[in-house]
């Protein structure tokens, strides 16, 4: 491979021996859900991992694999490898990545006392039977595991080996992170056996080290075989960074290479490290331990989204091979833009974890690349484009927010001729230019520099800041498309999901009643030092918002009327920890509440049992939920004769203006309309392709000047 | 058909036309969602839906049957009727059902504001911009429906409609229950529009007519039209019985059934009516409303298990068909039964909503029937059994549980010639003599009652109580095959999944600390009137020995580490009722919080934030986790040549003793151990089949006097 970027990064490519295999260069996609799975959707599965192959990744995993009926992580999807119907999906998905000159990795796995049993209806198996601390939502108990036990999932380890060997797998793990049962035999705290697989360090090893054995003789330098480990858990609970070096220095010659996370599925965040929580990198002060106890490739993760970092840690030999899931997702082509030089259009990731929210939840979604999971149903390659039927079209996309500026970007690459991005604010941003504004979130900035940058490097793309249109001046502004981007607010007399209506005592312009808009936009302040914050969002604005004015001496109460502030960002990994620093700060929770009144001097409240509570406050801040800014739209679309004559062939919206939504799901709009706006009707996405349709062909066109041969890349692979 | 029930149930059995078609009796299995769907996994699901049409049910349904992508009710798992190949799905699954003779019914349906767009990433639409309160953990709102949105569902309702009458459906719905769009239309809670769909009555009726004459002048004879609505939301925020009522009137003439429930999609504990809340035939007194406004037939739920008063109901004129969705679930041959007046037959559904659970969360299960969901995937049929390939080895069961009883009644079907069921109590029981006392859990006996019934009929199934065993007697027994059933027991120490350790100053024999067991079974009572009760189980056990023992006098105070106490019980319908009637008893509530001692006169817990916590107390309960009584399954296994001298050729375990667990699965475990006894390794389970395998071939053999003949069949359809 050879390329534009200079002798800093070459050490990026050098290709490393893997066992029995060679690595092409040092980009390393590791597991990760995403909803669909390798084994049951193969063609989903192959083609989102294979844009990966294809954009310059050494080596692509499978998401989990398990090994065994018992191995049932429902409800969150898990390939497994269990027959041979699984085997010929995982042969077609390893074929598919391989074409690209990628390693195909699959992470056989084992869940033991974490598995779910709602799928096979087995129970779970642990080394004892003490009730799992990852979900607290399941009256389930393990069974403690009987030698049999052992011996059945060590022995369904190797078979699932074999068949990985004969699917056409390079690498073959044991994956032991994220709590799985390998890393339960180890931990004193979930295994309190009192046989040889107890007790001792050696004992409690026996499990990782019998499995390995059995796995490498199974593959028998057929393939290699990588361990995946937790180097820790960090919890309480979990086992510690001695403990598992010792191991890793007892396993070291059963293994072609360390794959490394930190955290324990009870404190997933440690693995999931939201941005605004975590700094890019922060697992390397555990791994550095690993790596001085083998003489084997090491491969880790935390987040690793700069490439002078990436070369850094490898030329200093931190690590052997850059670990990624996160960035991959954000940009499959990552590797290729790193070689061609090409910092400045790599999409970064923001770390806002809706990834992993959106794995367990349906289906994949990113923040910053809206093909993610959508290369197969919708045919969406993420760096290329078809040409648009008509781009003579002038278009104009009032808001420069993520959705606006997603849709305009997409148009420019598609050949757009004219597209002016208008907006009244003097920069992009969006509601980011807030919410980026709150305390740890200025990561998730990073979604609208890389669109500021890429519709710079558009010609035919202008932005225009600074000017409000109304319905007349959009008439006279000349564009044959009118795309409305314009955002959503924060309803400002309350309206809410428990009643529908305003809040009685809220409303515009009185002294003691806040929206996150105002605070952080209009400067807009309370008029004491006590501050309520009623989240009915239950996501990071009411813990923001909280954390915005704490920071300069308020003092927050958060009440949610759900069971805790921030309900969701638990999933995203923020919310516990933006919690405890409110609370560290002063800042005081209540939660079950419903908020009747905004009073001067206080507020009442409702409590789950219909009690009334009365709380002090000097200031209520509102976050109950958001309304669209849909009054062009609607004004212009009121009018279709006078649209005609202005010579506006078609009104859209996209993002917000349309339904607040979550990050990705607003830029996936975005990006939505800009892929379809010359479709039959462009208000509504075409159909899903099937799953069993085979691979999509995508487009070959160059887009704006971002062809193939930007990227490096030969002829396209032939589909099968 | 003619059977020999007397006359008080001929009523049950009388045709009626439904529109263009003949309902053959007043049996409805009306919709539910299992999990799997038809339109996704066929073959499962037409399996499972085809023994009720075998069982006697004269019409089966489909789960949620969305029209448009936007209705996309991830992570609930919906069909869809949009393209071809979901045609072609329906249709197979419409043969299977009716090849047994029953009418097929679609669940054409669309849920508007409260979709999740985790799978289509379509955003959610209804009628107003007002976020959903059913769902408290998505951010995402709505988009309010342009004109265009209602044509386009309308079409898309119309086109499904044509899409089910080509793939042979008998019933086609338009389906409003659950809070789904037609009734987001109907309610001024959802709808605040000012256009023609929104303001007065009839504006707000619209949706709800123009969609019916949609579909019924699509369908236009060809199949009948149905409509399901929610009598009453009875929220603070639904639409009542009198608009309901008024609705029905006017939409009278376009629809060929009414099939009606209460409760609307935030306050669905209304439709799921959990046996501990809700008398059977509750919802009878709003039907009345409805029966009066009609001309049309009426169908409806309401846990209906049992059979006189079904008759009556029908007789009465009340209703014309019972509906039942649960009570199908745990007996598919309920109305065969009832034709052949064979009631102690008949598994009554107990009403501990375990199937919704699991639906939701992956795959059904029923803690009557545990063939539920498992006709496909093991072949299992719910009164036809394979015999035993040795019928001759005595089989002793030890243990009278849910569990044991279960093995000991498949076996006697499969034709075993001794079992005897042993147990150290004076009655067959097991966990549920305990569970069963406490307040409002009656209904779950029947579990027992079916099975004391059922191995009461088997004269080579012995009940042998009051009998203690060791191993010693175990060995003397003359068994060849020995099943352990010995159950479980709540913690002593208060092991939890928290710390996996025992609680500081808790421990067998202290007056001041309790288990479930201990109260119910030992007479063991607090020696103070202030009672903790530490609910690690976020269940039913806490909320339910808190009501114990607040019928008696003392005063509770629940605390959970997690959110809520009983948060498990919010998806099962108890939780939000047990919580009101102790807070209104004057007990009280604290959550996460975790119990670190026990202490005289009180304990000290620990919050979120590492704050410590006192609180007085003058007992502690602990409900932390359950442990296996596997005692004696250890020890006979300890000598593997001592079985053999004794003759025993084999020792298993079943339920709770392998693994503590919910009811359904404890009883799976049962079932399954009695299925596969003679399999080639009986301690595990066989593999499933695979979806795509064929329709399974269900034993023919009569099992124990259990025959097709005695169920009133003909030959056995032929699988397609």
């Amino acid at each position: 491979m050879s390329g534009a970027a200079g002798s800093r990064y070459d050490v990026l490519f050098e290709p490393l021996e893997i066992g029995p295999r060679t690595l092409p260069n040092r980009f390393y996609q590791v597991p990760y859900l995403p909803g669909f799975t390798a084994s049951g959707r193969p063609r989903v599965s192959a083609a989102h991992r294979a844009v990966k192959a294809e954009g310059g990744w050494g080596a692509v995993c499978t998401e989990w694999c398990m090994v065994a009926p018992d191995a049932d992580p429902a409800p969150e999807g898990a390939s497994t490898l269990l027959d041979d119907a699984d085997e010929r999906n995982l042969a077609s998905w390893c074929a598919q990545v391989q074409a690209h000159g990628a390693l195909a990795g699959v992470e056989l796995a084992h869940d033991g006392g974490n598995a779910g049993g709602e799928l096979s209806r087995w129970p779970a198996i642990a080394p004892s039977q003490l009730r799992s601390d990852a979900w607290l939502f399941s009256e389930a108990t393990p069974k403690a595991m009987e030698r049999a036990d052992i011996e059945r999932v060590q022995a369904a380890w190797a078979a699932a080996a074999e068949r990985a060997v004969r699917a056409g797998f390079d690498i073959v793990y044991v994956y032991g992170a994220a709590s799985m049962l390998p890393m339960q035999f180890l931990s004193p705290f979930t295994n309190k056996r009192d046989d040889a697989y107890g007790g001792s360090f050696e004992n409690r090893a026996r499990f990782w080290l019998e499995t390995l054995a059995a796995v490498s003789e199974t593959v028998a330098g057929r393939a290699a075989v990588a361990a995946r480990i937790g180097v820790d858990e960090l919890g309480p609970s979990g086992i510690g960074v001695e403990e598992v070096t010792r191991l890793v220095g007892l396993a070291d010659e059963l293994v072609d290479l360390w794959d490394v996370n930190v955290g324990g599925l009870a404190n997933s965040a440690m693995d999931l490290t939201p941005s605004r929580v975590f700094e890019e990198g922060y697992s390397l002060q555990w791994t550095a331990r690993i790596k001085a106890a083998t003489r084997k490739p090491l491969v880790t993760v935390g987040r690793l989204t700069n490439a002078d970092l990436m070369a850094d840690l490898v030329r200093q030999g931190k690590i052997d091979i850059v670990g990624a899931a996160r960035p991959s997702i954000a940009d499959p082509f990552l590797p290729r833009k790193v070689r061609a030089g090409r910092f400045e259009d790599i999409r970064e990731c923001i770390g806002s974890n809706h990834c992993a929210v959106k794995a367990t939840t349906g289906h994949l979604g990113c923040s910053q690349n809206a093909t993610a999971g959508e290369e197969h149903r919708r045919g969406w390659h993420p760096e290329r484009f078809a040409p648009l039927a008509d781009p003579s079209r002038p278009v104009m996309v009032i808001g420069a927010g993520p959705a606006g500026l997603e849709c305009a970007k997409v148009l420019g690459r598609r050949g757009a001729e004219l597209v002016h991005v208008i907006d009244a604010a003097a920069e992009m941003g969006g509601h980011l230019s807030w919410f980026g504004r709150l305390p740890g979130f200025q990561p998730w900035l990073r979604l609208i520099d890389y669109r500021r940058t890429q519709i710079e490097k558009l010609p035919a793309v202008t932005f225009v800041p600074g000017t409000r249109l109304g319905p007349a001046e959009v008439l006279d502004y000349g564009a044959a498309v009118v795309v409305c981007a314009t955002g959503s607010r924060w309803s400002a007399d309350g309206v809410n999901l428990l009643t529908h209506e305003p809040i009685a005592g809220a409303g515009e312009g009185l002294p003691h009643v806040l929206t996150p808009e105002q605070i952080v936009l209009d400067g807009k302040r309370p008029p004491g030092p006590r501050v309520l914050v009623y989240d009915c969002e239950a996501y990071l604005t009411g813990l923001g918002i909280a954390q915005f004015l704490q920071a300069e001496g308020w003092v927050p109460t958060v009440v949610t009327p759900v069971h805790e502030a921030g309900a969701h960002a638990f999933h995203t990994g923020e919310g516990p920890v933006m919690r405890r620093e409110i609370a560290a700060g002063g800042g005081r929770f209540a939660h079950g509440l419903r908020l009747e009144a905004v009073e001067p001097g206080g507020a009442r409240l409702e409590d789950e049992f219909g009690a009334g509570v009365e709380l002090e406050a000097d200031a209520v801040v509102l976050v109950t939920q958001r309304l669209s800014e849909d009054g062009l739209y609607r004004e212009l679309l009121a009018d279709p004769g006078r649209l005609a004559a202005a010579g506006i062939e078609a009104v859209y919206r996209a993002g917000d203006c349309v339904a607040p939504r979550l990050l990705p799901d607003a830029v996936f709009d975005g990006h939505r309309l800009g892929r379809e706006i010359d479709g039959p009707d462009p208000r509504w996405p075409l159909p899903l392709r099937p799953d069993d349709a085979p691979p999509p062909r995508y487009p070959d066109g160059p887009g704006a000047g971002i062809g193939r041969e930007d990227l490096g890349l030969g002829a396209p692979p032939v589909a099968r």
